[in-house]
């Protein structure tokens, strides 16, 4: 198979918004592509196809893998594993494989446990896109427009596999780079787990308040940017969060003491220190949004 | 002074976003009101002279003050009590005080310290309305539109005092409230200030790590949506933070146990349990937008 995507198979395994919403690209990028789907959903699987998405659907991984040039998961990180024992044994050996999970350590180990090894034609993948909201409902053909995909490919990885998936990501207008998979989680867990789980906490919290109508109606638009994120897909997240605990755990921990920190300035009402540290976190945004400027502003994990 | 604003002589002391937002909405809703305003900032005095939103403008409490019907405090918080001390000289018997900071109890003790009372017509004020700008160049004569003030009048306030800033607020397009001193504290802690502090946390977290730029260039718009409000004014939150330091506490000390709850069931992959979390999360913050539906999704405070 060359890079070129042009009349070839490819079966999106997992119609939710990140799956849907690659489906809808490719339609719109490639008509020439043959865009096949798997999803335990009926209802959607219809609907996509009504819509021209998809021009075929099946519940039935034989019929659908068989002769397929590109496979993509996409359902939640733990429930990889079981699709890539179905599948297994319907695999030709020049299909090529790769995931969207925000996760990459375990989907590395996924593939071990069923394989025996990561197959050279399963290239791991990340796009670093998505929104609070969730399902094919919400799917947009310019979801991955402008966005970053992280590949985690292997010394052994096939070159060609790496341009397939390269060609895929390119073709719905995403910008594609490649890092090291532990570096890959940690830096998630930073950037996009932590934040998660801290508005996940904090509605959690408020929520648990005896006053929380009160507090809910007088919260206002900071809170609800902030806590936008806690509507996101729950599924989804507790899968991350057991996918990648040792990471989490290590930059919460480190969240945790500068919480501490911060307590006992305003137990000391050190108004001085707490000046330097806002100051700080001032600046240091400020160098985030230098970093991303150009990026669209669209909600994304 | 009637509740009627038109011809009336308004002082607006502290031209940043929020005084300078107020003075540009009184101009816009009631031309026939005086505008006055002090700051420190000359070339912030003479702007807002030049672009019509101010008749006059003074560096001297008395002459600006002596005759004023309505003076608004709009600098931080812990310069309130300095501000009241050079006023208080030249306040006249009918001259109504108010002001627009986000935490009340420290502003009443203020006033206490200067004048051994709330004064009867001092009526503090909080408008639930901001952004992570700062400054009279982020100045908007439509920030106070849709939003909610809440009033915290005392039981020996000034009814007709109680309904100049009333008709202020309502002038300028809000909804006011009143609430009592201590719970409007516990529910800013909870809404407003605590959001603020852990977005502050979190880039100050993320800013330390050896891979900060790494870190920074794959961040996306959800932690750009969440740590937005961490590029708010640091001289603000300071005093906020130092004046409620006792209800910020309160609160940040129940998501710290939230958080360590959360860590351990990280710790034990204690995958249920996190879907419950999460769900509940969710449920509650869809309560939280049910709670707000229809009101502008503008950045606030």
């Amino acid at each position: 198979m060359s890079a070129s995507l042009a009349g070839r198979k490819i079966v999106v395994i997992g119609l939710g918004l990140i799956g849907g919403s690659l489906a809808r690209a490719l339609r719109a990028a490639e008509p020439a592509a043959k865009i096949h789907a798997m999803d335990r959903s009926t209802p959607v699987l219809e609907q996509a196809r009504a819509d021209g998405t998809l021009d075929e659907w099946s519940h039935d991984p034989g019929s659908t893998c068989r002769d397929a040039d590109l496979i993509v998961l996409a359902t939640p990180v733990l429930s990889i594993e079981g699709q890539l024992r179905e599948l297994a044994p319907f695999l030709a050996p020049n299909t090529v494989i790769t995931d969207v999970a925000s996760v990459k350590g375990a989907i590395v180990e996924a593939a071990q446990r069923v394989f025996g090894r990561l197959p050279p034609r399963f290239i791991p993948g990340h796009p670093i896109a998505g929104s609070e909201q969730s399902g094919y409902g919400a799917a947009r053909s310019d979801l991955y427009r402008g966005r970053k995909v992280i590949l985690t490919p292997q010394s052994d990885s096939d070159p060609q596999a790496v341009a397939v998936v390269r060609a895929l990501w390119a073709l719905v207008g995403a910008e594609v780079l490649t890092m090291d998979v532990v570096h890959h989680d940690q830096v998630l867990a930073a950037t996009s787990h932590l934040p998660h789980l801290l508005a996940f906490a904090l509605v959690d919290t408020l929520s648990q308040q005896g006053t929380r109508e009160e507090i809910f109606r007088y919260a206002a638009g900071g809170f609800r940017d902030f806590t936008r994120i806690a509507s996101s897909d729950p599924v989804m997240w507790r899968d991350i969060c057991v996918s990648n605990a040792e990471a989490i755990i290590g930059i919460l921990e480190e969240y945790q003491r500068e919480l501490t920190r911060l307590r006992d300035l305003l137990l000391a009402r050190d108004g001085g220190a707490l000046l330097e540290l806002f100051g700080r976190a001032n600046q240091s945004r400020e160098i985030f949004l230098a970093f991303n400027r150009g990026q669209p502003a669209k909600p994304s994990e």
